[in-house]
């Protein structure tokens, strides 16, 4: 990691994220001790309810009131042939998105979360229905050759993200739901990952949604020949050098969606790959962000496991998910729900009448 | 495993469950690849949706209408110390059970599903508001000192099994998830689990609710002494004849209630150690159950990783979990709707104009 992160973005990416309540954290583990089960026999449902209690600054927390957020890009780099699929699917599965028939949307529907999906970068020329449009340019330059992004789009990404952030709140959520969707990301996030976190590419760039092992191999070979073209590997670089020279608009909204919302103590489902590698850089550039990270799910792309291991994160599920989309936080939601359910709605020991361990 | 099972449980016990509906299989299978998503992408979803595709015979697999039944029994094997909690706290817990202040209370209205509570040889005297009686007797012998059931009570706790599916059937539920409660009933579960797969009960006997290294110890000991006194050691012995020498009266109910759902069709959430111990012995008794069990979670209790190897069985959670009561199964439940959510409203690739992967 680098001595200092130079402050090149927006000042309010800076800003500091406020400290979960320690009274509230405290009040929700001793609450746990009191329900009718031995203490720990919830386990990591226990913890997810304190953890709420915490983020939430609340003795009851919740999950009920959830938005999703999905944002989209494309990515020159898929000029390289990185990906199994046409780059046009980007824009089809926006429209997919809209009209109900993707896995997220279908999701959505049953959690009972509204979904929004946002062009923050795709190669779209006409307006879709249903798909806000908030993108400083259509797709990235490819980073095999040149910065996928300028400076500035860099900091219009971060804005897209915190404005989709700041329509969020307006609905007054209890959790945040961040997925994305763009072919040739997973070669970007692996380019971000293998470079902030100073390892090899092949380490990191896995199958994306449907490489062959030859396919693969050029993959990282494309990666490891961009980073040292941009300089990223001596010295250990900013990471917003990172995002300019092979990042991607819909990684970068992220960021700065992240940033944001934890900013504004909204506390997120973080998904798979992609969503980790924005939550991992943006943790570099604004560590406070961390605490309001729930990490969903451990996908089937390989580097997602590094990834996860940088953030210090095990996730709530491991179902062999590579779909991306927020897919797997709407998966784990349940489980948040549920757990806080349990928190707010079972007996204490004293309400029960049971008998509490022999001491 | 012994050359075979003599066939000492009542005739119905032995019948064969139906074969999975192969061509409904197939037809769930072509209808993921068709779903916009690259195939395989919702990983143990699209197994899930496809699994459930052929034990329910139809093209839209379903876990809407779910029925929770909880069976509860005391053991006699607590006079030797082996759990943390006192013994009236199987009654009190029925109670609470019924009453709605225990996590499976709250986690079936949560979910939807109506919950039975069934006394299958606690030591209660006196009914208990909302809790249906069927036991033999009032909780097992000592099985350090005796055999913990008779074979009429073996028999009984059977058929108990059995009238619980039944009255469950009425409602015409698409899932069964099992639950149990009883003090004691991780050792009698390991004791049994030891002697069916053949291991020291050094190996599976865990912590249960509290425990500590020198109390797991002890219980170790016990168990190993019993499966010596009672000859279930050498050779290597019958299922029924472990249930009477160290069995509980929930854990047989559980084995009846298990054989008789899949007999007519009806798949189940298998929840964690003592439910899956259960599941062991019923496919011991009766191999052609198995394909009606998904397994929902990985307990922290040691031995049920060994116990779930033995099953062949990889659970969909993996949350620290160790209460019991079909809390595991509960909380898997919003995963297996949502895999039927999918299967049944994505659209395909057709539908949604979505260009498919480059071939």
């Amino acid at each position: 990691m680098p001595e200092r992160e130079d402050k090149l973005l927006p000042d309010w990416v800076y800003r500091d994220c406020p400290a979960p309540s320690p009274a509230h954290r405290e009040a929700a583990i001793e609450r746990q001790r009191q329900l009718t089960k031995p203490t720990g026999a919830l386990g990591r449902l226990e913890i997810l309810a304190i953890d709420l209690a915490g983020l939430q600054a609340t003795a009851r927390p919740r999950a009920s009131r959830v938005r999703i957020v999905v944002f989209a890009g494309d990515h020159g780099i898929t000029a390289q042939g990185v990906s199994a699929y046409p780059q046009d699917v980007t824009v089809a599965m926006m429209a997919n998105f809209a009209n109900g028939g993707a896995a997220i949307s279908v999701l959505a529907r049953e959690i009972g979360a509204r979904l929004e999906v946002v062009d923050a970068g795709s190669r779209a020329q006409t307006p879709i229905d249903g798909v806000v449009i908030d993108k400083p340019r259509s797709g990235t330059r490819d980073f095999s050759q040149q910065a996928a992004l300028d400076p500035s789009d860099l900091s219009f990404a971060f804005a897209c993200g915190m404005r989709a952030v700041e329509r969020a709140l307006a609905e007054k959520p209890d959790l945040l739901i961040l997925g994305e969707m763009g072919i040739g990301n997973t070669t970007a996030s692996a380019a971000i990952a293998a470079a902030i976190i100073g390892v090899p590419a092949a380490t990191i760039a896995g199958n994306g949604t449907g490489l062959d092992a030859a396919g693969r191999a050029r993959k990282a070979e494309i990666i490891e020949a961009a980073l040292t073209h941009h300089g990223l590997r001596e010295p250990v670089p900013d990471t917003q050098s990172v995002l300019e020279a092979v990042g991607g608009l819909e990684i970068a909204a992220l960021c700065g969606a992240i940033i944001s919302a934890a900013q504004a103590g909204l506390p997120m489902l973080i998904d798979g790959f992609i969503v980790s590698v924005a939550a991992l850089a943006a943790t570099r550039i604004n560590g406070s962000c961390r605490p309001y990270l729930i990490f969903s799910h451990r996908s089937a792309e390989d580097g997602h496991r590094r990834v996860l291991d940088e953030l210090d994160a095990r996730p709530l599920l491991d179902l062999d998910l590579r779909l991306g989309e927020g897919s797997g936080a709407a998966l784990a939601l349940p489980i948040v729900r549920l757990a806080c359910a349990l928190h707010n709605g079972m007996a204490t020991f004293a309400e029960a009448a049971v008998p509490d361990r022999a001491s």
